[in-house]
């Protein structure tokens, strides 16, 4: 992870699955960040979360619901005090929900639950944190785009490519596969948008992973949480102006829309 | 339009622009469906669609609501009911909104009401008509997929192309190109998902077209309704089981993602 060096790191989502993954492994970096802000929307009942950030300073749990504007905007209030003058380097929009669902069984709420915390969330935790990591971009001696510099990834899916809809005979999850669509199609909007602003954006598909949302009946996930993880860092570590606005798995293959 | 051949077809968003301009072409054609049916939200107010409607008694205006899953389920029932024991043909879904926004004056309110009007609906709609389409498959003698036995198809936009992000420069909306993105992958799914039930199900752009919506301050689109209707329906009447699940302008260009 050499090219990977962050001195503040956001993750939403971070008290389970791959978010709490992604705050475990920062911690493991040779120079882990000095601000580990770990966005989780019910900080009270989270042990394992609450454990990691009593022994590491550097991790701030963050009260994060990323379907409501007013959490968000506390939230940022809330990080942008942490880091005094500095920006945030890594905004981590890993948040997010799936149901189980059939073309026919989709309803109007379940298609707005999921399009609400999927994507809405991400472009409002952009638009909130936009200060921050222009901050960041503006404080960083390097002139090329990174992750170490400043960025948003986006954690989308290869379920929500329209090319290849993975596995649809495991699960149709049309509100899913459209959130991410979408999710996708936001990440391209923010890299286009973002750009003269020296902010990274991309869209990342993660894997199949071991965790609650990975999880189907009779299905076993190929990848576990640590190794999806560590795939994913490697690819941030990597990533440059060129990738702005590209759909990369966690191996660093381009997905197709 | 020899390929073309039904004998009911239902446009959302009836009362103006394209949906407007293919219910006139529908009529114009040298053998009109025997039921046009012309979704619209407030029949009351919409002068051009009820003059039409006067003097062609094919034409039946349906009260419809396409973000209100009250609204499409009358819709469905009174259509079910003209048309008696027969089947419904061709479901276009048209009906849309573009809210002219930055990616920094997006709100979840603007995401979420276009969302629900782009994408949502037409997801509503095609599970309230299917047992129509369905019957319309079923009845029809031909054994190949296509616009003239039973098709789904949603009037899309290469805004909503992830891949090439149509005339960004002129206008950014991100909630209109995510509600695309997503109506794209839609109908990905409904194509693998109806392809049991024999209903092909297509995304279609329609150009830059010559409506309330086309127009942007100093911007002329290049293209007349009528040459987008004509072109669009050339389009539908070439459609076979190879196009289903494809995103086609209406010159018959494939799109990418
Ligand atoms: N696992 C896979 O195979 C897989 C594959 C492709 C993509 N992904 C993507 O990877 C990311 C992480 O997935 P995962 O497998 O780790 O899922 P997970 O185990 O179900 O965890 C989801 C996380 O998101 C949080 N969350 C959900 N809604 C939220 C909201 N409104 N506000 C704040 N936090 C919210 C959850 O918090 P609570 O504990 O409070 O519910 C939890 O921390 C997601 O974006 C997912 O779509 C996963
Ligand atoms: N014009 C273009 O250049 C262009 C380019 C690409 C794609 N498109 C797509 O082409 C389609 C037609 O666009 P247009 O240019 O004809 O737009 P338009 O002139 O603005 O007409 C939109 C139509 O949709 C109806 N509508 C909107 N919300 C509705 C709702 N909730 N329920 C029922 N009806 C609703 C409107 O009804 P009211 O009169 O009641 O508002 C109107 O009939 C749309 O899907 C659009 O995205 C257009």
């Amino acid at each position: 992870m050499a090219g990977l060096s962050v001195r503040s790191v956001l993750v939403t989502g971070a008290n389970r699955g791959i978010g709490l993954g992604l705050v475990q492994h920062f911690l493991r970096m040779p120079k882990p960040p000095q601000w580990i802000f770990a966005g989780c929307r019910d900080p009270k009942g989270q042990k394992e979360l609450q454990n990691l950030a009593s022994k590491h300073p550097n991790i701030i749990i963050i009260p994060l619901e990323v379907a409501n504007p007013a959490s968000i905007k506390a939230a940022a209030a809330k990080v942008g005090e942490h880091l005094g003058g500095s920006g945030l380097n890594l905004l981590i929009n890993n948040a997010a929900i799936l149901k189980v669902t059939t073309l026919d069984t989709e309803t109007l709420e379940d298609m707005s639950e999921v399009y609400t915390t999927n994507t809405i969330g991400p472009l409002l935790m952009a638009q909130a944190f936009l200060p921050l990591l222009k901050k960041a971009a503006q404080g960083s001696p390097s002139s090329v785009l990174s992750c170490s510099k400043a960025a948003i990834v986006n954690i989308s899916s290869s379920a929500g490519s329209i090319t290849s809809l993975y596995i649809w005979d495991i699960f149709q999850a049309t509100s899913y596969r459209c959130s991410k669509a979408a999710l996708n199609m936001l990440s391209k909007c923010q890299s286009l948008a973002y750009k003269e602003h020296c902010i990274l954006c991309v869209a990342l598909h993660p894997g199949w992973v071991q965790t609650d949302m990975g999880s189907f009946p009779g299905q076993m996930p190929p990848t576990t949480v640590d190794e999806s993880v560590q795939g994913i860092l490697k690819v941030l570590s990597s990533l440059s102006e060129k990738e702005t606005g590209a759909f990369l798995d966690w191996e660093g293959k381009v997905i197709p829309w």
